[in-house]
């Protein structure tokens, strides 16, 4: 993590005392201000260091990453947020599993017709050798 | 819609008042405050009301049950929230697309290995007929 910046953007933002104390800080440097702006209109301030104080420090990271995605979702859809991209992902699940299904019983259906194929073959083959009516393929 | 009740679940718990222009008293009722409470956790009261503010009427129910959606993912799981269901969807359908990649790929094989197949039931066929070395099959 590069270094951390005080006052962070939030406490800048809202004018307050910003330290090494400061949860916010090593995940919203000042330079950035976009960030902050983003997940504080959607979840508030004071609801994202409630949500960062109770997750181990090492996991804050990854918190603050899926915040600022849900939060730049719903600002691009403030219906659906991020719950279009999970109907869409679900959606696109349920064509594969209905294209996976087609495939596979035409790969059954394909194998089918092989086995029937061959066994047609072996039928050939074993006319020749068992049921020769005129004794045309008796051993030399 | 069922009747709308006021005060609705929102104003009841902060003691506001409540009344046909509140703006959650339709999707908040008071007999159900869960509800509210999980929102409010996540989002809190105001930046709900600021979000269904910029929504047409007859999109706010679906905002609502977005949103609810939403806040409960955040609860139940405080560092990824619902980004841990997109992430499980997006693992879904690349597993997926490779089952489907590899079930192709055997259905082309089948194909091949079946016109083979037919290819060589043809030359018995065409073997008897025409390139009868010995004559055996000529018509009588």
């Amino acid at each position: 993590m590069s270094r951390i910046v005080y006052p962070c953007g939030p406490c800048k933002i809202q004018r307050k005392k910003c330290g090494d104390k400061c949860i916010l800080a090593p995940y919203f440097p000042p330079n950035d201000p976009h960030k902050f702006f983003v997940v504080r209109k959607i979840f508030g301030a004071s609801n994202i260091a409630k949500i960062l104080e109770d997750i181990p420090g090492e996991k804050r990271g990854d918190a603050v990453r899926s915040l600022v995605y849900e939060a730049s979702a719903r600002l691009n859809d403030p219906i659906y947020g991020c719950t279009a991209e999970i109907s869409r992902l679900q959606n696109q699940v349920l064509h594969l599993q209905s294209q996976l299904a087609t495939v596979q019983a035409e790969l059954l259906n394909a194998h089918g017709n092989l086995v029937v194929s061959q066994n047609n073959e072996n039928e050939d083959i074993g006319f020749q050798y068992d049921d020769d009516p005129f004794g045309l393929w008796a051993p030399l």
